[in-house]
Order: C-alpha cells, then sequence, then structure tokens
C-alpha cells in the first residue's frame, strides 16, 4: 500500500472503545507526536482505583521517536496521564495557554515542573517538528481555549478534532474557525478525527450563553443565598456567574481548592474577568445580607469529603444551609454519581434549600457536538477516510452511520479501537494490526500495580467477605496444638452468629480427625480440605461463598 | 386532640424517604391494616446484599392486631417483602388477581403458600375488617390490576394512591375511576396519601399506547432479527408487543425465567392474550424467517448472568446476535445499572445489532404520575390534609409544595419519615412520635442478619484489600517459633511486590525484637503492634491502608 508519499500509521491508546483517556499517537518513518494524554476515572468495579491511564508500551518502545505531547485542552481526560507518562516518554508540551497553565499547576504537585519543555501556542500557530506541521483551530468546548489540530504530513492532511461543539454565541465571542477547517477542505484532507462522545444526540448542544441566561433569572428570583456548584475548569461558566452576580449585586465567595486555583490561573491569564471587589473572602460571608452572596463551589457530583457535602449534611464548620436557600448544580449527573448526588440533594432538602438541578432546568449544557454539528464538521472537511474518536463503541458506530448520511462511503470509514494500528496513504486507509494497548489502574503512590487477580479478590471480598481458619498441627504428629480459630471480616461475627461459627469450628475439627496422617503432614492437603469442607458448609447452611483462608502452621 | 370520632394512627415503615421499600400501617384503637409490603434492592454501598426489606418490629409487636395486608398491586416494591413478614405476622392478604397471583408464585419459592390466606377483590370491592372499610379503586399503572385504596375508618376517609398514573388510553381500556375518587371527594376525604415517584416532572406522563405505536413502527421496519427486552412483570406492555407482532407477522419466543411465569400467569387470569400460534418454542426459532421471529426477553438493565447479557457477549447456547439484528430496550435505565446497560450495549454493536432504548426513541414510558396528574389527583379527592408518599425527600417535599400550588394549607400537609407516627382526627393531623423503623439488609438464606460492621469491613477490604500478618511465639519466653508469614488478598501480590511484602516481613521480626518480654507475653498487645507498624509501613511507601490482621499464635 505504499505510494511515493508515503503512509502515515495512526494508534489509538486511549479513548476508541471507552469516554476518557484520550490519547493517540501519529507516527510517520521515524517521527511521532502525539495527541492528548487523558487519565478516565475508575469504573465501579475497579475496587479502591484512583484513576486509570493509558498502557504505553508502545511509546516506551518507540520513545526516541516521540517530537511531542500536542494537547487539544486542559481537561483531565486529554491531560490527566501527563504527569505519568512524561517520567517514561519525555518531550515538549504544545498547547494554549489556559491549556499549559492547568497542566504546570499539576506536574507541580507531582514535583515534575522543572523537566518539562512546555511549547505555547495560540489558535492558527503553526508548529513544525520532525515531518510534521500541526495547526491549532479554535473550538468550542466546556472549557476555553480548546483546539483541533490540522496535522500536515508528506501523506496528507489529517484533522483530529479534539472534543468539541459549535456555539454560535460563545461567552467570549471566539467562534469555531469556520474558514481554516473550509479551507482545509477545500484544498484536501485526507482523513478526520471527530469526537463521537454526543453522537446519540438529535439537533444542535444548545449554547453555553443560554446557561448564564437561565442562571441570572434564578439569582434574580433568589431571595435567600445562592450555592452555585461546577466543573472547576468551566472557565465560561465562571464567567457568566460573574457577570450575573455583578448584575444582581451579589458578591463571590470561592470555595473548593481546584476552583480556587482555576480561577487563579484563568484571571492570571485573561480567561476571566472579575471586577475589583467582586471575589470576597469566606470570612465576610456573615457580614453579606442573605441576597448579597453566592457561594460558588466544587462538589457536584457529591464527593462524599466536599464542602458541598458537608454543607449538606450540616457538618460545614462556616457555611450553613438554611430555609430559603437556593443550591444550583450548574453540572452534568455523570453517570455512576447519581446516587451520592441525589442523597445530597435530599440532605440539602432537609436543610430548607431548593435544589435546581440539570432534570428540571437548564442549567447545564454539554460541551460536545450534537448530530447536527458532527455533519457539519464532516461537511466543512470533505474528509477521503473518516475515523470516529472519543466515545464507546456503540458511539463510533453511530457515528460512522451518521458520516454516511452526509456522503462518505463506508468503505472509506474505519471504527477502530484502542491498540489498532491504522496505515493511511493518499488513496486507502486500513487496519494493519496491533500494539500493546489497555488500561493501566494507578492507585496509591503505586503505578499500574493492582492487577486483575487483585481486582477479582477484592470483588469477592466485598461481595461475601472473608472467613480465616487458624490452627497448629504438631508437624510429626499431626496432633492439634492450636485452634481452630474462626476469624471473620465482612462476615458474619462471632457476636451475631455464635452458634454458626462455632459449627464451622467444630466441622474443621471432625475434618482433621477424618484426615490419615500422611495427609496431615501435607500442610497444603490439610488445607485444601479445610476450604472445601467449610465452603460447602457455608454454601448449604446460609448460601453465601465468603473468602476461604485456612491458614495451617505445622511446628 | 381526640375528638369523638376518635383518632387514626398512620405509620409509614418505608418508602417515604427512599424509592421502594413501600409499607404504611393504619391503626385505629386496636386493629391495624397494612398497605403493602416491599422491598428494594441494594444501595451501591451494600456490598454483597441481594436485598432490603423494612424493619417491622412495630408491626411484631401488635400482631395480634394486624387485620391483614392491602396490597395496591404486584411490583416487588410493594410485594416482596410478604415472604420474610408473613413468617412473622400471618394474616390475610388482599389484592386484585394479578397482585395475588404474582404473590402466589413467589411465595411458592419460599414453600409458604399452605400457610396464606388470599382474599381476592376487583376494583369498586369493599373488604370490611374490623373498624376499617377498605374500597379498592383502579387507576393506571406499569403492571395491571393496580388499585388505589380508599379506607373509611371512624376517624374519616382516606386514600392512598399506591403507584398511580392517569392514563388516558389505557391498553386494556379500563380508565381510572374519576367517579369513585371525585365521590369520595365530595363527600370528604380527610387526608390523601400520594405517590411522589414523578413530581420533579412537568406535565402528563405519556401514554402507554403510544410506546406500542413507536414499537410497531420499529418492527415494521426492521429486516432482521428482533430482540425486545422489558421488565417480566409489565403485561400491557407485552400485549402491545404481541398485538404488534400479531400485526407484522412475527412469531414470538419467550425468554428468561420470570418472563415465561408472568406470561403464563397472566393468560391464565385473562389479562394478556395472544392467538393460539404466535408464541412458540425457542426451537422453532431457527426454522423461522430472520424477520419473521421476535424475542421477549429479561435482561434489560444488564444483569450479568442473563440471557440478553450472554448474547450480547456472543455466549448464548441458541442465540446468536448477527448484523442487522435490532435490540429494543422497552425499559427504564435503572440510576446505578447504566454502566452495566451501556457495556452490553457496546457488545449488542459490535455483534452488528442496533440497539434501540430510551434515550433515542420513546420505547418506555414510566408508570408514575406527573406534575399536572398529582394535582388531578388533589383535586378530584380535595382532601383536609395531605401526606405525600413513595419518594425520597426531595420528593416529598416538591410535592408539599405542589399541593401548596392546588390550594392545599401549608399546615395541613405533613412531610413524613420511615417511622414517623402521624395521629389523625377529623381536625387535627400531627406527628406525634416515632417507632423503630429502618432497613434490614437480607443477602443468601440469612434475613437481616448484616449488620453495619459487617458492611464496613467490606468497604474496607474492597478499597484496598487485606494483609495478614501469620506467626506463632512461645508462650513463655516470647521466641519467635513460625513466622512471621505475609499474606494478602485484594492487596499486591508476592509475585508481584516482593520487596514490599519482605520489606514488611523485616519490618514485623523489628518489631519483635523491640517488644520486652512482658509485652510479648500479651498477645493482643504484640498484634496491636504490629498492626499499627504495618499500618504505617503501607501508609508510608504506598499510601493504601489495607485491613491489617495480625494473627499471633502463642504455644
Amino acid at each position: 500500500m505504499e505510494d511515493e508519499k508515503g503512509v502515515l500509521r495512526v494508534i489509538p491508546l486511549g479513548g476508541l472503545g471507552e469516554i476518557g483517556l484520550n490519547m493517540m499517537v501519529f507516527e510517520y518513518e521515524d517521527s511521532i507526536i502525539v495527541v492528548d494524554c487523558g487519565l478516565m476515572f475508575p469504573e465501579d468495579y475497579m475496587l479502591g482505583i484512583d484513576f486509570v491511564i493509558p498502557d504505553i508500551s508502545y511509546l516506551i518502545e518507540n520513545k526516541e521517536k516521540v517530537k511531542g505531547f500536542f494537547i487539544t485542552h486542559g481537561h483531565e481526560d486529554h491531560t490527566g496521564a501527563l504527569p505519568f507518562v512524561l517520567k517514561e516518554v519525555n518531550a515538549p508540551v504544545y498547547g494554549t495557554a489556559l491549556t499549559l497553565g492547568l497542566i504546570e499547576a499539576k506536574l507541580r504537585e507531582h514535583g515534575m515542573l522543572a523537566d518539562t519543555v512546555f511549547e505555547m501556542v495560540r489558535p492558527r500557530d503553526k508548529v513544525a517538528t520532525g515531518p510534521f506541521e500541526v495547526e491549532f483551530l479554535r473550538v468550542s468546548h466546556s472549557i476555553v481555549d480548546g483546539c483541533s489540530l490540522a496535522i500536515t504530513t508528506p501523506a496528507g492532511v489529517v484533522i483530529h478534532t479534539g472534543d468539541f461543539k459549535i456555539d454560535q454565541t460563545p461567552v467570549d465571542g471566539e467562534v469555531i474557525d469556520y474558514a481554516r477547517f473550509s479551507e482545509y477542505g477545500e484544498s484536501g484532507v485526507l482523513a478526520l478525527f471527530s469526537d463521537s462522545t454526543n453522537v446519540e444526540k438529535a439537533g444542535y448542544t444548545l449554547s453555553e450563553k443560554e446557561i448564564g441566561a437561565n442562571i441570572e433569572e434564578i439569582l434574580r428570583s433568589a431571595t435567600g443565598r445562592v450555592i452555585l456548584a461546577t466543573f472547576a475548569s468551566h472557565i465560561h461558566r465562571m464567567q457568566q456567574v460573574f457577570d450575573a452576580c455583578v448584575r444582581c449585586k451579589r458578591k463571590v465567595i470561592l470555595n473548593g481548592r481546584s476552583m480556587v486555583n482555576n480561577v487563579e490561573i484563568a484571571m492570571r491569564l485573561g480567561y476571566l474577568n472579575a471586577p475589583d471587589g467582586l471575589i470576597v473572602d469566606m470570612k465576610q460571608l456573615k457580614n453579606l445580607g442573605k441576597d448579597k452572596s453566592l457561594l460558588l463551589t466544587t462538589g457536584s457530583q457529591g464527593e462524599p469529603m466536599s464542602a458541598l457535602t458537608r454543607m449538606a449534611m450540616n457538618n460545614h464548620k462556616q457555611i450553613k444551609v438554611e430555609e430559603g436557600d437556593t443550591v444550583i448544580l450548574s453540572s452534568k449527573l455523570i453517570p455512576g454519581n447519581e446516587k451520592a448526588i441525589t442523597a445530597m440533594m435530599n440532605h440539602l432538602y432537609r436543610r430548607g434549600a431548593t435544589v435546581i438541578y440539570e432534570k428540571v432546568s437548564e442549567i447545564h449544557v454539554s460541551g460536545h457536538a450534537s448530530q447536527e454539528e458532527l455533519k457539519i464538521m464532516l461537511n466543512m472537511t470533505k474528509p477521503k477516510f473518516f475515523v470516529p474518536v472519543h466515545g464507546e463503541y456503540r458511539h463510533l458506530v453511530l457515528h460512522s452511520r451518521l458520516a454516511q448520511g452526509v456522503g462518505i462511503p463506508a468503505e472509506n470509514i474505519i471504527v477502530a479501537e484502542d491498540g489498532d494500528v491504522l496505515e493511511i496513504s493518499s488513496d486507502s486507509a486500513e487496519k494493519t494490526g496491533t500494539v500493546d494497548s489497555g488500561r493501566v489502574l494507578v492507585d496509591g503512590k503505586g503505578l499500574g500495580d493492582t492487577g486483575d487477580m487483585v481486582l477479582k479478590d477484592r470483588r469477592h471480598l466485598a461481595r461475601d467477605g472473608m472467613v480465616i481458619a487458624l490452627l497448629s498441627l504438631n508437624e510429626k504428629t499431626g496432633e492439634l496444638i492450636y485452634g481452630p480459630d474462626i476469624i471473620t471480616r465482612g462476615f458474619a461475627f462471632k457476636d451475631e452468629s455464635p452458634e454458626l461459627l462455632d459449627g464451622a469450628r467444630t466441622l474443621v475439627v471432625k475434618t482433621l480427625d477424618e484426615l490419615n496422617s500422611e495427609t496431615k503432614s501435607e500442610q497444603l492437603e490439610v488445607e485444601k480440605e479445610i476450604k472445601r469442607t467449610l465452603r460447602k458448609f457455608f454454601n448449604r447452611t446460609i448460601e453465601r461463598r465468603p473468602v476461604i483462608l485456612p491458614l495451617v502452621i505445622e511446628i
């Protein structure tokens, strides 16, 4: 499939087959650039895991090829793996000012700031590195300063949208760069890689500005204190809250570490504007009339230790939620968090507050393109080949069908998954193999040392708890010299179920009595027998299957 | 607050402060009737729990007063605790034919059929027991044969709606009994207890019939096989699927134990009609053209062992999902199940199927009244006092506000929770105390023997796993005669982290060396020291907090 222009190899390492964890490798001969480097938050079954990053074995094997990391925007599902990946593969990080500002703050926490080279760009800036030229193109998203990337390679131009929507009335007036996308489309785009997150949504995504108007309306009619929770990276949402507070004569109090940090970064870089005196210290709260303050906070997902949850539980030192207060959750109810969020809402109602959230009022809007916007992207860029990115498998399939609807031939669309190797030349695009890929689970200080077996054990422990049978035998005679003790964790306690555990103990003694002395001298055999017996016993008596751990000491 | 008509005591034991677990006690002098007796499925944090039932201590203490259980409809959140509660408090069970049919099937599984007295009623039937007269009133819901209860007591008439919606075009033509509700309203209702589940939804709930039309439209355009998953209790949904299949000339194959059982019960009782030959055996599937069959199945919630999940994973013996097949999830995505459901959907797309579900098409509708229907109920019955039921705390508060909007004075509304005692007389209604209440967690064959400590342990085990330090000391000398062995479950394994576990082992030896012989002779003290040391060690080295279990045998 080689032709005179050569072959571009594209390898998704994350984000194709899941939401989050976005990372894609573009390789031409001996040069690689990496687009995004994200994490994802763990699935329910990943017990005790803090977050998940992509398996980057392929990058490590080819680290001398890597020319740079090109980051489309500052969300953690596009940046969050950098502190781990840069340790293994150090290369310059390219991005716009706010994107880099947020990454710098994160790397500082990890003590890695000094070792990293940052290259700041503005939209329409072009970066040349190796055989690649990368142009950053303005798009709208739920964080400011988001960009698509137009990557010119010897094989042709490919466009990676990053996360985007097409907002006709963005808060900062910076509309998507129709001109440059269209110019690339006119001169010929070899392949488009486009965001599939919202492909199930018909029509257009609402403009961020409409949310601002709705929030202002709520502020105008609120007579008590207002607490507004949103994502700490949503600078435009914050700007709209600030503007509404100026007009409604409320002071803003910031709460939550990431909220305070991000406001500082965004104001310093000029992405967020507040008149002097608008933002006041928490200490001033008690001096302000009830209808003269707004608390802007994190904790919209009902995180157990967040300030908002503590307020809801009436357990916050400085802020007491009272009858007549209004709490606005200006954020998405992320699947998996509903129970925590609704529990928090119920507690806020107990305090006498009214809670306004996306199900009952238009106070949040997605940052991703709906079907009609996805069609605009396809029609502007007119790619020869199309690869849907950022989505679970069904999103990729549905985006493929949508692209066929606007005229991309089915045979020119590749539904790829993490680890697939795509080879794209001027006249063909195909999957030609795979590389190692997958998810690395990170917990505590460890990086990826939590394996499948450990998780399986945790799930088993979580379901039915554990029973230990502890005893000691004389190594020679097989005589029982200690125990058996029956010890439980996460299983019926002795105080509560004395007969059950006594029954188990008696059964272990009986099992030992029935073993011949030869078997008794084999510690492993004794443990196997005890395990088998107890498993049957608990299954029969109470239909449960705890982890059974016989501990036999031969002395 | 006594007057000549006496006082009705009303005690919610479940369903006020949560969705599910519905149960309410009505007590007048020495007589009690119980309305509904439901379970709920466990919350995420209740690891290993199968389901949850209400604490019925109050009923047990007063069991000689209990005249009967009045069941509004056959859903498990209104019936599922009966097998447990009837063992403690045996009294007749009143309900309509389908309601009792489903309860009988469940009691048969528990071997309790012979001991239970059933009293079948039809809508508008009146049951007199003790000082109560209970009339069953037709309503619409997502199961057929649902009723509200109008309970005439010496203190006045109270109405408990059960679960309801007001469907103007119900599938069986049986519209809500406007006449009787209104007659009660005219002659005077002392108190209304009304379903709050959907109080956050504006407007009206869609008619079940519209769903039937949408399903038929999908069948007409489907060229491959169709698999439709819904709740096994949703008889009207099944009827509409049957009717659509007759018109589209598809045979129906049933799948899933509860689906097969409930179809049998509903057809026997005349609630479900299928022409001869419509339902065929699974074996005939292979002889039918692809566009000539519909598989009606359970498993809409992505349950791991369900047939639909197995089909999605390409792991079902008889059915292979193929390119061009259509899977319809005609059901709610129950919060907490989204991840399992979307994972199943992704696998179905991998097989080449198209999945239609409530987010993308109107193929499911709620069985609960939205705001306008709730107002109709309030305006028809014109109660003096109002108590919102069936809902989390915020639903109850919002329903209270809605009732104020149609003219019920705030002081006549009681937002009560499980265990509150309400005393209602002709001129007052108030909370006068509480009784024991709460949730009993059921797993395996056990009833409520899983306590808070056990759950706490399971959560701890689930998060960070467990480390056991096993050793034996000479009782007299304190000399180490076995171990220490470091054993882990759900924590870094020896093979993977040899240095870490060796470090822990060395540390235990060092800790023992540093103890004086007096301390060493105290097994508990030794264990405490080891625990403290290891906890610090793992926290410092890898920032994790496994359950640490030192096991010291003194011989």
